[in-house]
């Protein structure tokens, strides 16, 4: 049992894919980050889904959370309003994470053992420099368990 | 629309649960980590997944990546031996990880600005000291696109 066997079709967005577009992505397919990758379809990092949640609530309100309770409007316009003409490029942390990487070869444990190291439950698999798709760890778990 | 709209039912682990039914729970619910009560179900922290993974893969996998890519031992019959008699204590990183919480009242705005501060896809929901379930960044962002 190898990547190969477990590796899933994972979204990738590139740097200028408008905020929205991610924060839909990340909704639809219940996933814990985006795979951001180059021109050429290499992975560049992961875009953690809180930060996306970052760029969508108003400065005012992360400064001060009172200010968040009594705020009456309407969540998903004032959501969307925030996300704006943002693209992922503005989302990403100015420290990007390490986005773990693995070749089609690898053994489960060898997943296993990066996905420990790196704490990221996502690692992705690249042949030939391109993104293939992604093991997940609940991928790995439902088959080690 | 506020916390208690959002709320999910969250599975909870105590400290001397064993670390296979963590996994398990893990795996099942797809989830990214489980919250640990105490005695008296009041939140103390979250177990990020891939912590459960780090005590299942055996240390000379850790320190040797191209030794994971020879062992050719069945991986679950390794992962459930390795996990042993292991409990949810010993697997919690050194520094756990903050747990956000909030009360049901808190506004869907209060929670977004909560996950984003702590980049934690997931806030528990108390209720009179007592966890109640858990808002997700997933049940979030279904309500706010």
């Amino acid at each position: 049992m190898h990547a190969r066997d477990l590796v899933v079709d994972f979204p990738a967005v590139a740097m200028e894919t408008p905020a929205v577009d991610a924060a839909r992505l990340l909704a639809e397919h219940d996933l814990p980050g985006l795979i951001v990758v180059d021109g050429d379809g290499r992975p560049l990092c992961v875009l953690p889904g809180t930060q996306v949640l970052r760029m969508a609530v108003p400065r005012y309100c992360q400064d001060d959370p009172a200010l968040a309770r009594v705020v009456d409007e309407g969540h998903a316009d004032l959501f969307v309003r925030a996300l704006g003409s943002r693209t992922v490029r503005e989302c990403l942390p100015e420290q990007p994470r390490e986005l773990p990487i693995t070749d089609p070869g690898a053994t489960v444990l060898e997943v296993a053992a990066l996905m420990a190291r790196t704490r990221s439950p996502l690692v992705a698999v690249v042949e030939g420099g391109r993104l293939i798709g992604a093991v997940t760890l609940h991928g790995l778990l439902d088959h080690l368990l």
